[in-house]
C-alpha cells in the first residue's frame, strides 16, 4: 500500500479515552506543505461544533496543513461552548504541532448532545503530536471508526499530462447515514498541484456521484465532513485538460468509499443497487430510487432474500412521481419480475432464489421512455440494526 | 355492544382459505335499505383491482347495498383479468344474495402480485350469503385481519336536531401503513339519513383528521380503502346543522381505529404522538412530523426506551424545513430535553425513563412561532417488525 499514498502526508492517532474503550480514537494527518482544500458538509441545520469551525475556515482561506478527526464525541448541539472548545482543540493541537490553529480543519463523531471533554483533549494533544509519523492511513482509518465493523480506506492514481499523482480517501459509516453533501466523517488526499476553483468543482461532482447516492437509514446526520487537500507534493500540476482524469480518479476512491459504507451500513447484510432508468429528469429517477431504498418493506424483504417485488412497485406508486404503468420494467438480479402492469412470472425463479443469497442486489426500475436515470446505493433492514440502535447509549 | 350498531346492518363471514389458514377471510356486510356511501381510496398508482373498480362504481351512483372484504388475496399488480375477477366475485356474490353486482363494494388485502383464486371464491360465495345474519361486526373485523394482532373496532353515538344516530367502525392494518387518504381496509356504517355532498365532505374531512395522520412504516399500501355507508335506518335525518355533530363522531370512531393501526404496526410496542406546533404553515409541520415519524433511528431508540433526543433534532434539521435553531423547543413525556439550541439536561431524567416504558410517548416540538401545528401518530420499529417482513411470504 505505501507507493498508494499521497506524497507529503504524515499520520498520528492517539487514544483520549472518550468513551470507554482503550482504542484510538485521535486521528490527525499533516501535509508537509500548504494543502489546498474542498470540503463537502452536512445540510443538517443543526450541524455539529466542527462542522461550523470548519465552514469558518474555509471562509477564510484555501490553504491547510492538517485535519484532526475523533470519534467518541460529536460535539454536536453543544451550543457557543462547543463551538469555543473546539476552537480549543485546535489551539491546543497547533501548540504541540507548531501549526497555526486555523491551519488545521476539524471533524467529530459520536452521540449527538453529550457535552464535550476538553480535559481529554488537552491531555492527549502532546501525544499526538509526538506520535506524527509513526502511524499509516489504515491506523487513521480505524482512529475515527465507531459503529463502523471495518475501516474503510480506497486509492486510486490519476495520470495526468504532467505525470501519475495519487488519491487516497479514508471513510467512517456505518449509520445515520443519507448523505447530503458529504458522508459522516471522509478524507481524501492527493498530491497533485490543482488549481483552487478546479478542486473544489470536481470534489462537489466527485460527491455527488458517489457519496450522494448511498443511504443506509435516510438519517442524515449533523456531522458529515469530507475534507479534500491536494497538496502538489507530486510536483505534478493538474491543468484543465487533466480534469476528466482527476474526476475520474476522485470518483473512483469515494466511489469505492461510498460503497463500503452501504455494506457496513449498521447490522447491513446487503448492498441494493438501485437504478431507477426511463425518468423526465433526474430529479424524478432519484426520488423513485429514494422512496426504494428508505422502504422499510422493501429493505426488510431484501434482508429475508425474498423477490417481494410488489413492495418494490408500491414504493414506485406511491412515490409522487407520475408514470404509466404499462411502461413500467422490473428487473432484480437480472431476472425480469414485473412488465406490461403484469407480474413476468408467478412462482420464484430458482436462479433469483440463488441470486438473492449474495451480497449485491442490482434492482432495474424502467419507468417510462424518458432520458435521465439516477443509481442509489441502499442497505438492508435487519435485527442487527435494530440491536444497534434500540441500544447506542448504553 | 349490540346497542352501538348503527341500524339496518348484517353480517357475515365465511373460510375461502384463501391462504393455509382456517379462518374466517370473507366478511360481508349487507344494509337491508339502500346506504349512501362515501370512500377514500389509496393514492398509490398500482391501486388493486378492487380499489379500481370500488372507483368506478362509485363514479356511476351513490347507493350501495353491500361491502364484501377479503383477506389473503390482494388482487393488486394483477391487470386486467384481476379486474374482471374481481367484477366476477361481485356477480356471484350478488346472485347468491339476491343483489345486483354492482350495488356491492369490494377490498381486498395480501400479498400483491399473487394470482387470484377465484374457484375460491366460487366455492364459498353459497356459504357467505347463508351466513348473514349470523355474524356481528366482530365477526367481520376479524375475517379482514392478516398481520394484525387484534381486531380493530370503534362506535359513537351523534346526537343530532331529529334524535340520536350510531356509527361504527372496523379496520385492519398492521403492515404497509401509510395511509394517503385511508388506510389498508375500514369500513364505517352509519345509520343517518344524509345527503350525499355532505356525507362525502364530511367523510373526507374526518379521514384527513384520522387515517391520513398515522403511519407504521411510510409505505403507502395499494389496497387502502375506506368504504362510509349511511343507510338511513335510524330514521334521523342529518341537516346542515347537525354537521358539526357528526363530524365529530366519525373523527371519533375513525381516530379510535387510526390510533389501533399505530398500537398494532407490525411489531410495534410505542405509539410516538409527534406534535409539532409554532410552524409557518400546516405543510411544513407536517413535513417535520412525518420526517421524525419515519426516522428509523427516532424509532429504534423508542423501542429501546432511549431518550435519545438528538435523532429527533437531528430529523427536524434534515427535514427540509427552515426555521431559527433558537426557537427550537423539544418535549419528551413532559420532560424538556432541548432548548435555545442546547441540551436542557445531561443526565437523563429518571421521570422520563419511567415514562419511557408506557406504551404512548407524547412527542412536543415546537419549531417556531408560526400559528401552525400537525400531529402524528407513528409505532416503533422493534426486532419483531423485521421478523415479519423479513419472513412475510414464506
Amino acid at each position: 500500500m505505501q507507493s498508494h499514498i499521497p506524497k507529503g502526508y504524515k499520520f498520528a492517532v492517539a487514544a483520549a479515552g472518550f468513551k470507554k474503550w482503550s482504542r484510538n480514537d485521535l486521528g490527525l494527518i499533516v501535509s508537509e506543505q500548504p494543502a489546498l482544500a474542498a470540503a463537502m458538509f452536512t445540510t443538517n441545520v443543526f450541524s455539529a461544533a466542527p462542522v461550523q469551525v470548519g465552514q469558518e475556515l474555509l471562509s477564510q482561506h484555501n490553504w491547510f496543513r492538517a485535519i484532526m478527526y475523533n470519534a467518541g464525541q460529536a460535539n454536536a448541539s453543544t451550543g457557543e461552548s462547543g463551538v469555543q472548545q473546539c476552537r480549543r482543540t485546535l489551539t491546543v493541537a497547533a501548540g504541540a504541532l507548531g501549526l497555526q490553529p486555523e491551519e488545521i480543519l476539524p471533524g467529530s463523531t459520536g452521540v449527538i448532545g453529550a457535552p464535550f471533554d476538553i480535559s481529554r483533549w488537552e491531555k492527549v494533544a502532546p501525544k499526538l503530536a509526538a506520535n506524527l509519523g509513526k502511524s499509516g492511513p489504515e491506523d487513521f482509518a480505524r482512529s475515527i471508526m465507531t459503529t463502523d465493523s471495518f475501516h474503510k480506506m480506497a486509492w486510486a492514481e490519476a495520470r495526468l499530462a504532467g505525470g501519475t499523482v495519487r488519491l487516497m480517501g479514508m471513510a467512517k459509516g456505518a449509520g445515520m447515514i443519507c448523505p447530503n453533501m458529504a458522508t459522516m466523517l471522509a478524507v481524501l488526499l492527493c498530491d497533485a498541484k490543482v488549481d483552487s476553483t478546479m478542486w473544489r468543482k470536481l470534489v462537489a461532482e466527485a460527491t455527488e456521484l458517489t457519496f450522494n447516492r448511498v443511504t443506509v437509514d435516510g438519517d442524515t446526520s449533523t456531522n458529515d465532513t469530507l475534507y479534500a487537500l491536494a497538496n502538489g507534493a507530486s510536483g505534478v500540476a493538474a491543468t484543465e485538460a487533466d480534469a476528466a482524469a482527476l474526476k475520474q480518479a476522485l470518483v473512483e476512491v469515494l466511489g469505492k468509499l461510498a460503497y463500503m459504507l452501504v455494506q457496513d451500513g449498521e447490522g447491513a447484510t446487503k448492498v441494493m443497487h438501485i437504478h431507477v432508468h426511463g425518468a423526465q429528469s433526474v430529479e424524478e429517477a432519484e426520488k423513485v430510487a429514494r422512496t426504494i431504498g428508505h422502504s422499510p418493506l422493501v429493505k426488510t424483504a431484501m434482508y429475508g432474500q425474498d423477490a417481494n417485488w410488489g413492495r418494490i412497485t408500491a414504493a414506485l406508486g406511491r412515490s409522487g412521481v407520475s408514470f404509466n404503468r404499462d411502461d413500467v420494467v422490473l428487473t432484480v438480479c437480472g431476472v425480469e419480475l414485473f412488465k406490461n402492469n403484469l407480474p413476468c412470472i408467478y412462482e420464484d425463479d430458482p436462479l433469483l432464489i440463488e441470486a438473492l443469497k449474495g451480497r449485491d442486489i442490482p434492482i432495474d426500475l424502467k419507468i417510462g421512455t424518458g432520458g435521465y436515470n439516477y443509481t442509489l446505493l441502499a442497505s438492508d433492514l435487519t435485527h442487527k440494526y435494530v440491536d444497534i440502535n434500540a441500544d447506542y447509549r448504553t
